[in-house]
């Protein structure tokens, strides 16, 4: 098998024609396409419908170049999307392809990837020890379809789980249920954070008993270093898709990820670019740059209300959203360094890499 | 003459604590007190008070140890608060201080500081000739006061001039006159860009018959590296802080600047690090960053809406405005260069340095 | 001909589950469907994509139902959305039929539709003279098909215009074109306010040589009350849909408008109200306002201001769009009267209605 | 005694210019003030700073004119200022005073203010029993001082209590305490329910053992309909203002309340203004309005996301506060009534009023 990742420019989130261009000149056979990932104009928070509009529109094309209906496309297909190109990050979505390997494998590990999807959680499943086992075992699958062997090779998982918005909430809690939050936002928080430690326990980053109902929100020294997750309205399942380099594939593509210890952490961003095999450099140069195919960042503001003892005022912001505020920072960080402002930043790093910092992952082509 | 610069957090608009108790512990001379730059909590628009507050605050404060009226201190210091702590930014207030030396020069340039007022403005004023000739006017003045004899000694010039509310240009309007824009914040815009074009006609970087009202908000080829001006409803003149190296002063203190090519050039950061004396490192360390004393950034969103090709969304933004998403972005950049959060930025950088880009200037002690 | 409205809730931009039952039901039949109104989640400026995700999901469903392709839906029939629910407003949506009649004309004016679109407009038209007359001929047009044979039948002009983002605006720049402003959404007030002058030298509400480029938000005692223009990304051509009163129609519906003076104009509603046969009374019953089929607000923030000598905020702030603050106040009012949220207002009423004001226009079943 | 309320325009949160010229002209005595209550230019949240810029200043005009010190007149007189001028709103103080009769009282009964403060409360005290029953206790002590003897001669008690940021809920939390909240938005509602209760308690709305720390936020049948409680950082202490009528005051002004049902209840509205002795009316003549001395309305988006029936967005917006959105709809829809835009309204209406609704309390000359 031979993955493949190609990043498009998103105008606007109903302007797919970047990728249908791609399938139109034969460069992307959309039958192929196993999962896309992407960064909307949206806030990212629970009335972002600017996931939704991109998810129908790329259904739409998919489906009209395959035959499949829209309904199926996007069963088949991890449409995951985050709102929010704060600052300098550039709205855009990554396809990702599988295709039969024309070449036998080399030897050396190429990218490789995987997909599963959860059963449907309902409010009261969200932030529950349910949602942490269902994504392990979710991970689990993926890992055996992408035929990633070890842990040690899994780099970035990518999870979408479901919001609800009030109206949601309320009917479960009538229904006599207790969701875990009665505010929509901090019940997007929950789900992510329980994600979280159900790929932690899945990739073997903490014990499986320690994945626990009780950690979320409250162990924060129990994290993922590869977890990447989001939630939106437009998901009721734990969309998941796993990335990681196996010898059973083939392909130009390699990936690397770091934990990022705090906001101003560019030693983690570095050691991702390192390991990709870039030289040392302050910032990849355009050349370079164009070898990144595409990067997945993980943020938040720190609970404490500091950053290497200094006082910030994100958590205090009632006109702009901590989530927004800290995207806008790490994402031109990382810009910064990876010479490239299409990256997919992304709030709430709950349990994702350490408190107060998150992860990062890259996707590269090898270095000759 | 002895210039120093004294840093403080600013938990809140209205504590101004750090400088009481630096002024308690003898630290400072409240009489010695020559200008205080800050950024503070607000949206840095025009309904953005809090830089109102810091002034109050700080007035009363410096009034009640020195014995002046705050009216007196009000008009003998310059108080140049910008609003807008996005992202990781932090909170705080940079003091300036001018003492009689008590060594002789060294021969070596130490930091010196100048400081000048023009005449009041109008509404009909901002944007127009006369604001760009009496800021160029200012700057000379404030320069032979520090006794900087070359331009190239001069490496910022942080200039702070009114903005009006609606209702003031409502009435200019109806008094029959023409302000530059009926919007208040685009007013902003022009009495950023022509206190600019006064600095750059003042410093030598364009010639003095380029300075033209038909050149603001249009010539974007015509800027300074220096400048860094800001506007605010609290105040009713240009009042104008020339900081430079004169080998008539003496003290611990040195400055460096640098253009800004783009919201990612961070080239241009490192070379205002690295003018300061310090080996290139891709963050300082946290030993090395104690010796920046103050670090002031000035940077907008770029008005053709592509960063290095690629599309931002900043400028069709109607939720947060361009400049906080650009402070948010370029502040957390420098900081992450510098290791420093607390660092002055700025958006609305029309002809501050290059156009989408901006300028740095940063205050450290000198290496040993 | 016989028209008929109904009025759908809009859970979310991309949900028309509303509609689909009412086509599934018989209650609507989806080829006679002539125009939908509607307002959605978003902000209502530039970069609000809630209209366009509707759009695409209204235009999915009725081609399901038709066998149309969904461009063809879409260029049949106008969809009309302006975002923005702020304070109690409900999202929702307003579908327009025509039909043959059963009955014969019963000599009582019913309810008329129209419908008509102009040519594409590009950046550099709009505000301009070609988008008056085009929009003045598309009225007379509109209201030559809705049989409407007199102005004075004419109660509400909805009409939909382009708007551009930044980097369309840049390329007509760059083309050598002037667009009326580089702003996004200061040029959306351009393409209202011309559109407005189109409507009401068709209805003859201004003399047609008043009706011209230099009194585009210049002269505002130029003005249609039956006006109500939005402008949004997902169109390139102006929408207009005529609705009126006309004896060669049928049906149990009857509309009425009336001009809003200013912000706290209740009169204008009351007017508006009793106008339907109405009692007067301070709030419509919950049974009254069943009879309420739809209702369209055009509303602004008073250009001086100020609002009965007293001074509001909404033209300094720099976290809220003026837009979203007059939506949700008089929004409110309006709700307050007809006892019902669902109600489409706008903002942005360049000449439409009286300057500070705006205009409202309400469809009801008639009194027995 | 003889109470009296003058309300002034606030341009800029630090413009008292308003009050000193009253004092000027003799029109009140500082010394007299007993409380001043004002709505302000801020988002009326955590980061708002224009309560204690306003409170600043107007400490430092009080006391240059009575000679205490400023600390003095803060301890003295509660200044109590609620953020947020959404919509028509128009930002205003209004100050009240009491003064020695000059003549003897008439027999018909006349306002009555009455101010008592509790002791400090910390992060972890707000919203538990301690707060309760401390403002209960103030409550009780304010009559007293007022002279009102009976609980139905209380029409309005305001409150206002601490509102803590992240960085003070962490240190408490960090010393073993455990806030309501981590939240500093949702630790001002626990505050402004648990005064609420307090009211309650005090003027007899409930029984004095249900109002415990276990119904705060739970139990919203429990409710006061004439408190109005808001928190800001600014104070430390609940101060408390008791306004109602009595037999042993003198003057003009009399005072009414209603309790609000939901968003849209006008009835409410009208019977607290024909509660003053004004015959009803969709809107006050201009001529009436004057009459009124100041408006206090408390209200809030509904829980259930839903206004008699149809959904509203409130609750799920991440751009706009819930509160600011509620201000400005049911702020406008009194201010339509009442023909007056400077009207206290405050959101977070939590026991204050009946669930998703509120109060008004209105003080007004007495009709002759």
């Amino acid at each position: 098998m031979r993955a493949d990742v190609l990043r498009f420019s998103l105008p606007d989130p109903g302007d797919v024609s970047g990728l249908r261009e791609a399938i139109e000149a034969g460069k992307i056979d959309p039958k192929e396409i196993v999962a896309v990932i992407g960064k909307t104009h949206g806030n990212g928070l629970v009335n972002d419908y600017t996931r939704g509009f991109l998810t129908l529109s790329l259904a739409l094309l998919i489906s009209s170049k395959t035959g499949e209906t829209p309904d199926a496309v996007r069963n088949r297909i991890p449409f995951i999307f985050s709102g929010g190109v704060e600052g300098v990050l550039s709205p855009h979505y990554s396809v990702f392809t599988v295709s039969p390997s024309e070449a036998g494998t080399s030897g050396e590990k190429a990218l490789a990837i995987g997909v599963a999807f959860t059963p449907e959680f309902k409010p009261e499943d969200v932030g529950r020890q349910r949602q942490i086992d269902l994504t392990a075992e979710a991970v689990a699958s993926a890992m055996r379809a992408a035929g990633i062997e070890s842990p040690a090779d899994v780099h970035f998982v990518q999870v979408k789980g479901p919001a609800f918005t009030l109206t949601d909430i309320v009917a479960s809690t009538n229904a006599g249920n207790k969701p875990a939050s009665d505010n929509p936002g901090k019940l997007m928080g929950f789900g992510r954070a329980a994600s979280s430690l159900g790929v932690a326990k899945a990739v073997g980053e903490i014990p499986a008993v320690a994945a626990t109902e009780a950690a979320v929100l409250k162990d924060f020294d129990l994290f993922s270093s590869v977890a990447s997750c989001s939630a939106g309205v437009e998901v009721r399942v734990n969309e998941v898709v796993v990335v990681g380099l196996s010898s059973k594939w083939t392909g130009p593509l390699t990936i690397s990820h770091a934990a990022i210890n705090d906001s101003l952490d560019t030693a983690g961003i570095h050691k991702a670019v390192e390991g990709l095999g870039f030289a040392p450099a302050i910032q990849l140069s355009a050349q370079d740059a164009k070898r990144i195919r595409a990067g997945f960042v993980k943020c938040e503001a720190s609970r404490d209300g500091l950053i290497r003892g200094k006082i910030h005022t994100m958590l205090n912001d009632g006109d702009i959203d901590q989530q927004r505020h800290i995207r806008a920072a790490v994402g031109a960080i990382v810009a910064s360094v990876i010479n490239d402002t299409a990256i997919f930043v992304s709030g709430g790093a709950e349990h994702q890499g350490p408190d107060g910092g998150g992860m990062i992952a890259l996707i590269a082509e090898r270095a000759h």
